[in-house]
């Protein structure tokens, strides 16, 4: 039988899967407004961010209200302090689609991303696509393997993050230094929000397994 | 009488001010490594953030205990919850503190931060320190009103970053790339180090009020 307590747990979790789908849609728009300069929709990611900060504050007061009520133990109780943990981790990536959005905003009409690197920021925004759907399932499904894939996926965003700097420090860049910081906090924001992304992957491991190690966490699947 | 489970909850508040400690260390030794290419005091502080991740490792831990032994409510649950995410807030700021301090490694014997801009991040380091003592204090009196400072000390490391941004944009700008990008990366450290430090003092303004209204915590002192 389902009862209150059980319900709320589950709606904890539609929470948190409501605020993946956010930051998946605003990262994906922040990408496409840098790479188009698209001021309309940079201006939409930049509002819609409230709707994520909003789920963030709903999530916490229901956590309190769980544990105030309930006395949760053992698996339960991982999964109401791990999506704290979680929440926390989308809301600064939904900060970070934001802070992306901001710099489309401020270079609008031009767009900040010179012709030699819109391919590796379409390739980071890409992952961290990726990266989310794959953070959604893994919170959706419980399934730990997942959690692995995205460990590597998070090194093909830091393996972008280095090529961006190598491009930027090569003796013919020739876009100026306020280009060059623009690249610089973009870089810093798509990889950022991989880690985060990572994060709550990782925080699924611990749910399941009630342990932080990676490595062991396939010696738990069934 | 003191009972086993107070006796826990103070050895919580007492690991997060050893946390406290810590990265105010880092970021001071780190701002020194920074502005003397000191690459013996960047490497201490890149090591020493290990004892940072195990405090905050050790206090998830303890509270998964005290959650799951106990059946904490009102003050001591909020306790608990908070000390989590304060926690986190913490272990980024020692990252942050050794972002620093690998930037300075990467620059030595250079010193990445060129002389017109010494003084800013003198004061950047500054503050970095003032807002981390003011948010241990915080954390060990629950005394509100100093979370209001933190804010307005928030507000100078903003003044503060934004002005980094007018020199590197500056049409005498002559240091290059490469010191632009070690710039516009530092300045965002030390940005972030001051918003997580405030982050710890609003936490403890919702410990002690149960809300996160910063404005309202003032109503509620004695």
């Amino acid at each position: 039988m389902r009862d209150a307590y059980h319900e709320e747990l589950e709606a904890l979790t539609g929470r948190l899967v409501e605020m993946t789908r956010l930051v998946r849609t605003a990262m994906s728009q922040a990408t496409t407004a840098l790479l188009d300069a698209d001021l309309e929709l940079a201006e939409t990611v930049i509002a819609q961010d409230d709707g994520v900060d909003l789920l963030h504050a709903e999530i916490e007061t229901s956590i309190y209200e769980l544990m105030a009520t309930q006395q949760p133990v053992a698996v339960d109780l991982r999964t109401i302090v791990t999506s704290l943990q979680m929440a926390a981790d989308l809301e600064r990536m939904g900060d970070h689609a934001g802070h992306i959005a901001k710099i489309a905003r401020m270079r609008h009409p031009e767009s900040a991303i010179p012709p030699g690197l819109r391919g590796t920021i379409v390739e980071m925004g890409s992952i961290a696509e990726n990266l989310i759907t794959k953070a959604a399932d893994c919170v959706v499904s419980r399934d730990i393997r997942l959690a692995r894939e995205l460990e590597k996926d998070d090194d093909d965003m830091d393996r972008l993050h280095r090529r961006l700097f190598r491009v930027l420090l090569a003796k013919d860049w020739d876009h100026g230094i306020e280009t060059a910081i623009d690249i610089t906090l973009a870089g810093r924001y798509y990889e950022r929000y991989a880690d985060h992304a990572v994060r709550v992957a990782r925080d699924v491991v611990y749910l399941v397994t009630g342990g932080r190690d990676m490595d062991a966490a396939t010696t738990h699947l069934p």
